[in-house]
């Protein structure tokens, strides 16, 4: 590469000022290794723009010098999205400097939400109002609404509420040449042409870059209730969803499973926690179910039937119902604890994948039984989002195995056979997480080549030149690298 | 044009056999006109393939002879999104032939249907399961499910479920070399890049032809009670949607709206219909509530509840609940005769147009009467889907005026004045009908030079040679007709 460093480097201050640009190691640095510690950048300076129009400008100005431009939110993505190559030649683009949430309108139910809004910020903006937005994950002290949507992240409620795609009413997106394509009024209904926006939504900053979004907003919960159930198999948790979802419909908000040993091991990593069953069942499954507007029927006296009707069904072995907010929040935990306590356990290889709802309690069981049979001493643990059919599927070392060389060895394989077992199943090897760098090699590798042809035929319509997070999700040509 | 016909045609018969193939004047001319009369095309001939595997094999062949394709289904469009160009280059593909429902899933809620399905039979086959398909409109008994994803359609349940997009969970398309995208198997969390089925959805036909989709079914209604209401202005309709959605949620399946002359118009013309509540009221609102599952409170009390809060508050002037099916029939069948209410008293101009829901009720005010004033003797009226942002504004012409002259010329700019204060309320010239033949030239003149740019560089990646259904909704250059 051989660009007019100085030259280029002049123009962006001019565009940024000074709060805008840092190439500074002390400032620049923390943000070039992406938050697991995998994927590790350097960057030509770190760029944070104060608003769309210096996006744009930064953007026509990288076009004219072929510089490629890696978009970064929070940097709490899973898969190396937002981490540079390690040539130095990109300039990280920082979108948290544009925070604001530009309007929030009650009566609507919509918020304008500029790319760098922390999630939790909008969380409290909508509570003030008496809404809520409805989405939220682990990370949501740190996550931006831009990140959020580059990735069409996921998290607790999706069942009910779907995922970030059927958040966004409205996009503003930067496209690679400058260009600012507007479309942050919300239409119920219009239909003048393909959905511009949905390309750009989970697209990981390969296409444009999003600089602000109209969100919906519902309203906030009045009550809420968090069933913990004990079950004689996976199956019986796929009954008792499709039962649950009949007798209660939209009030069921999370529908989360976990097997008796991972329960066990979440016990032995808190030293506080208490099960919340006396016995001991094969899976367990978190229900949570809510109650919002002024004209609903008692929450409790509806959750009880249908626990009732469940029980007399023989559906259920077991199950309680939280008698208090602490005590919801207690089972939470639980099952917020499960990825902390599995990793203190040792090695393993961690899988977020999907299959079709319908599919998935046969899908844990034969992966499991797969696995172990050819990888002696493993342990395959599936646990999370049943009523979306996201499972995280975990395979833990044999006892004793040195981390650094299984993950490479073994693991690996290990890794290789789930996402051939998920595609054979129909199924996706990112349900929530995304392709950045962690997975792209498997996509090329697993993807039908129809569906790789037209992501490649889309990439060269809007960003010819590949300057646009190059290296992640989708290259023009296989394994080309960078343009 | 100058193609080897015969050899083309001999290749295509040896695909389709004779069922599949027709030239007879007879058979392929009612098909050559949209069913609103406005447009007349001509077509080599008439193809209609037996499964998805033909269309592939046709589609091949016409890439190969660069014969331009215009897909078609039902030919109940409203834009002439189906009928081909008069110059006869063409071939007209019927996926009528492809009617088969492939599976229903009464577990999964899902059925995967091919293009030529009519919605009717959807409704029906879902029924039979105890459940139904949650979108539907006038043309049910024509329109096929290809149509319907083709055009994203919406009709009298978006407010509840939303449009034709919300209802398609996975997608199987032929592109236009023939290359068969299969996306059918539906996933709830699939993050795997560019959600590529919803390019096509609302593509009518110019980026691949819809050969089968995997479809939401929902659970079957329990129970259901339309409300009618007579109204002091189009601010408290508004103002009882966001009440009544407060206080009933998702029970609230359509709210539509009327003013007191359109209702004049309709019982006027229909001899038997009777007027639901006795005194005038400037607007009308037709509100479908409905219940499904085991564990529903009343729905009436509720309603009922729900109502006389709104009295108290003063959003409404009279109501009334239909006591019987019968009754709930009789006040959709004022709504649904609005249309031909209007066109039985003269000439007048139909504009389909959405804003943002919450800008509606000053936008249909103040559209109102800038057309009026500028056109005097006009009578401006908006009706329709108010829930969702979608109204139905038509201009009638001055007593007295005849048809022709004046829907091509006065009428004619009447329209290019609706669609520009549409525009400037950041409105959609097409809410639901599509762009078709009938609004492109306006789609050029009023959308977004970076929203076109955006369409065309999309089709030419999909469809560089621009042979699927040339003419329609994206022109690779401006008005520069077909390849």
């Amino acid at each position: 590469m051989n660009l007019p460093h100085d030259q280029f480097l002049a123009e962006l201050a001019a565009i940024l000022g000074p709060r805008g640009l840092s190439r500074d190691n002390d400032v620049v640095d923390p943000w070039l290794t992406d938050w697991r510690g995998r994927y590790h950048g350097a960057a030509l300076a770190l760029a944070a723009p104060a608003d769309t129009a210096e996006v744009s400008a930064v953007m026509a100005l990288c076009a004219r010098y072929g510089v490629p431009v890696v978009p970064q939110g929070g940097n709490s993505g899973m898969s190396g999205g937002a981490t540079p190559d390690p040539d130095g030649t990109a300039l990280l683009l920082s979108l948290r400097r544009m925070n604001a949430i530009r309007t929030i309108d009650p009566a609507a139910q919509q918020a304008v939400c500029e790319a760098g809004v922390v999630l939790q910020a909008l969380h409290e903006a909508a509570e003030a109002q008496g809404l809520r937005f409805p989405l939220t994950l682990g990370g949501k002290g740190s996550a931006t609404i831009g990140g959020l949507i580059s990735t069409n992240a996921g998290g607790t409620q999706v069942l009910r509420h779907g995922v970030m795609k059927a958040q966004v009413l409205g996009l503003e997106v930067v496209l690679p040449d400058g260009q600012i394509f507007d479309a942050l009024t919300p239409l119920r209904k219009d239909n003048r042409g393909f959905d511009l926006k949905q390309l750009f939504i989970g697209s990981e900053g390969t296409l444009g870059i999003v600089t602000a979004a109209t969100l919906r907003l519902v309203p906030a919960i009045s009550d809420r209730i968090v069933v913990w159930a004990g079950l004689e198999s996976i199956h019986a948790a796929r009954a008792l969803l499709l039962h649950c979802e009949a007798a209660l419909g939209n009030a069921i908000e999370g529908f989360e499973v976990l097997p008796q040993p991972c329960l066990d091991a979440v016990l032995a990593y808190l030293p506080d926690a208490r099960t919340p069953l006396n016995g001991r069942h094969a899976w367990h499954a978190l229900i949570e179910v809510v109650a919002t507007g002024d004209a609903v029927a008692p929450l409790r006296d509806a959750v009880e039937a249908a626990l009732a009707a469940a029980f007399d069904r023989g559906m259920v072995q077991d199950a309680v119902l939280s008698a208090s907010e602490a005590q919801a929040e207690a089972f939470w935990t639980l099952r917020d604890s499960i990825s902390a306590a599995e990793r203190a356990r040792g090695p393993a290889m961690q899988h977020d994948i999907s299959v079709p709802v319908a599919g998935m309690p046969a899908f844990i069981e034969s992966a499991s039984r797969t696995i172990e049979a050819a990888w002696p001493g493993t342990r395959a643990i599936g646990y999370g989002h049943l009523g979306d059919g996201n499972i995280h599927f975990h395979v833990g070392a044999p006892a004793g195995t040195e981390r650094d060389t299984w993950e490479s060895g073994a693991g690996k394989a290990i890794s290789r056979r789930v996402h051939d077992l998920v595609t054979a199943a129909g199924g996706s090897i990112s349900a929530e997480h995304g392709i950045g760098q962690l997975k792209r090699t498997e996509l090329e590798r697993l993807a039908d080549p129809v569906r790789l042809d037209l992501m490649r035929r889309i990439k060269a319509a809007l960003d010819p030149r590949e300057l646009l997070n190059p290296g992640k999700l989708v290259a023009l040509a296989p394994e080309s690298g960078n343009a």
